[in-house]
């Protein structure tokens, strides 16, 4: 019998902050990182070593060590576990790992310990379609509805959505799945792209990022805003010039603002057509959003990459808060909270458009994206995955954009492993790329 | 100059869950620990040696490393500061704290890293009111109305109460304040008691405690329910037997139940007359609690022990979603976030009853209810601070009861300081505590 024989973790950060890469009003100098999770197995893998599966919190720097005691603090609940019995029951392990009744005081399901367990999850995830030798979107495809609708942990759901009526949705998207797989690997999923866009960036870059982003094949970019309000609209009105009427242009203040403020600064940005107005407010901030939302209309409000859990996520698509969904592999509780936030997202008829970038987050959300499309809302319109081109070169299965959309991912497994060479060469303090940066080591 | 010359931690845990002492629904086996932090400077203290500010994060064991290293990750932004000027702007150290960029990608706000910035602001505080000679509750009571509003981080605040309406609200409570001051050190503050009511006890001995509870001044006392409808019906009858129809039952569900249930669950206990049902559901949903409340009444709806910061408590307010708001001093951000969950609930109108217990939660949370009385709301009208009679003797300055009531702390300080001995005898894993117990070590 083949079992989960260690939980192994890695601090690994990448100097980001030197080059101003990923600046925005909230975030002014982040180091990408990565609380690495290995889960280790005796059973023998696909390439002849043992199976194993690999997951990672995102941070943006500091702190990134906290995430991995985090890790560590799971330990007792993944190690000695038998291998055939966790996959057979992911939705089981997720609420072991989530449910453990002295951890949940840090949350519950909320910041680093909710974020610790999600990268867990995920890694377990990876192992159970490496394992099944698919990747990660047509592993979940596959399951039938009803194990879709085990996996997830429905307590505090269901004044929104019953288990009854996510059968139902699940089984009604059957329908015509075969086309849909067809075309996704023949085009892929649309993205779009924040490169051009951090607040860091002369106007000059912006314009030359703006219009290489078009010619790329992209159909929509994004700006960050809320740091001040003429280069807002300054910058605003040079990307609208650059792209012309046709290309939608997103605007992100990274939760700046308070309710006024966001409804008359984004009112301020509404002569050049923003498409929706990011993280206006708290994430927290159910009734804020709601009242942004009005406030703001027909420029539509989208929110989710610091959203904690499902709690919060059903309470914005029960009060109408928001226009588009923005989910996060890696900072809900994984997989199995993804899958019940994209079923109340296809309830409430909200298009999901996952947030992205930063290390690793490209290569798993296309996964669930890819998911959601041939099992869930089964729909494309209005939906499109983040893309920032940045640090993919670290994994072993980067993501591959062709004229704006993500190819599908045809290697088993979650796309999550960090190539050996970057965990150690970007391992912290200690790594290669840290002892040339010594001066920014604190 | 005086500065801040160290940030020490401790992991102090109590194995309290060998005697099933704070046993719930939830929690089926605590092990109260405190993620403890002491700032250490180098001016001179009132006792000779130098001044210290003592905080702790409250965990019930197993995570409680992770909130250590989350407060040794708050280390750059509080050692090599000058004393005075900390001191005299404790609203910007702690802004200064839960806005650090890396850091609050953890959060923001909430959780482990929410809960140790809490602690080391709480410290900061217990500095503040050490250097003054004065207990916390009357060195927050001696600021003008303006140096508590500039306490607070208004971000995310102001569609529900600006500074200005804050500034008139203080400045209409100084009336009538010394005769307050005067009741309260006559008389104390009043408290309710949940010794008799863990779901551990059998019915005898529940019986006993409340019949105890009532001879000794209690006027509230609470009992956990959640687990068993049956079990809590019974409990609920022989607690009402017992204590006759004067004396106040809440209950306290612990986030056992989606919204239906927790309606359903609480009209079966309503013959028997509870005061409040506690913690319904999830503690992020807003929505959730308005619609218990709405299908309870007249029971009143509680929740706030896990309630992660001011944006949700602005929410649950504005939706009309509790009756009765129970901050926690250790989990949202320390004393300058509890002054503007303060601050809204008077607003609001809503009567404010902390949560504590714990460890050491009765001796800090008292200072917060006292401060309320004097300078905040000025009512004592359904207010009761939680009293557990559980591990009061490890601190140098233990709460004091009276017929029912919390005595006004008269030591300088926040009466977060542990005993020297209870320090050592309780770090774990290698106190003299944990040696006895090293069987429950995991």
């Amino acid at each position: 019998m083949a079992g989960i024989t260690a939980l192994e973790t890695h601090d690994i950060r990448f100097p980001t902050s030197i080059e101003l890469d990923g600046s925005d009003a909230m975030n002014p100098d982040p180091d990408y990182s990565a609380a690495y999770v290995v889960l280790r197995t005796d059973a023998p893998g696909p390439d002849g070593n043992p199976l194993a599966g690999h997951g990672f919190v995102f941070t943006i720097g500091r702190g990134n060590e906290v995430c991995v005691a985090a890790l560590r603090a799971h330990e007792h609940l993944v190690v000695g576990r038998d291998l055939d019995a966790t996959l057979a029951d992911l939705g089981g392990f997720a609420r072991d790992l989530t449910g453990d009744s002295q951890l949940r005081w840090l949350g519950p399901e909320k910041g680093a310990i909710h974020m610790a367990a999600a990268a867990i999850i995920n890694a377990a995830f990876d192992l159970a379609s490496t394992a099944a030798g698919k990747p990660l979107w047509r592993y979940l495809a596959d399951l039938t509805p009803r194990e879709i609708v085990d996996l997830v942990d429905w307590r505090y759901l269901t004044d929104a959505l019953t288990p009854d009526q996510a059968l139902d949705l699940l089984t009604k998207a059957r329908e015509g799945r075969s086309e849909r797989e067809a075309e996704l690997h023949a085009h892929g999923y649309p993205a779009y792209t924040t490169a051009p866009g951090w607040l860091g960036y002369s106007d000059d870059k912006l314009v030359r990022l703006t219009r290489e982003a078009v010619a790329d094949g992209f159909t929509q970019i994004k700006l960050k805003v809320g740091a001040n309000l003429g280069d807002d609209v300054r910058r605003m009105r040079l990307a609208r010039e650059a792209v012309g009427p046709d290309i939608r242009i997103a605007v992100d203040a990274n939760q700046r603002w308070d309710v006024d403020a966001a409804i008359a600064w984004t009112r301020e940005l509404a002569p050049y057509q923003p498409w929706w107005i990011e993280e206006p407010t708290s994430p927290d901030d159910v009734l804020g959003h709601a009242a942004v939302r009005a406030g703001v209309a027909p420029i539509k409000v989208a929110t989710g990459e610091h959203v904690q859990n499902r709690v919060v996520f059903k309470q914005l698509l029960q009060a109408g808060a928001i226009d588009i969904l923005q989910l996060d592999a890696c900072r809900v509780g994984g997989v199995t909270e993804n899958v019940a936030i994209l079923l109340l997202a296809a309830h409430f008829g909200i298009p999901v458009c996952p947030h992205a970038g930063g290390v690793g987050l490209c290569e798993v959300v296309q996964h669930l994206s890819m998911f959601d499309y041939l099992a869930v809302s089964a729909d494309k319109q209005d939906r499109v995955i983040e893309y920032v081109d940045h640090l993919h070169e670290h994994f072993v299965d980067p993501v591959r954009i062709r004229d704006g959309y993500y190819l599908a991912p045809s290697i088993p497994g979650f796309s999550a492993r960090m190539r050996p060479d970057s965990l150690a060469a970007y391992a912290f303090p200690d790594g290669a790329a840290w002892s040339r940066h010594a001066e920014v080591v604190r």
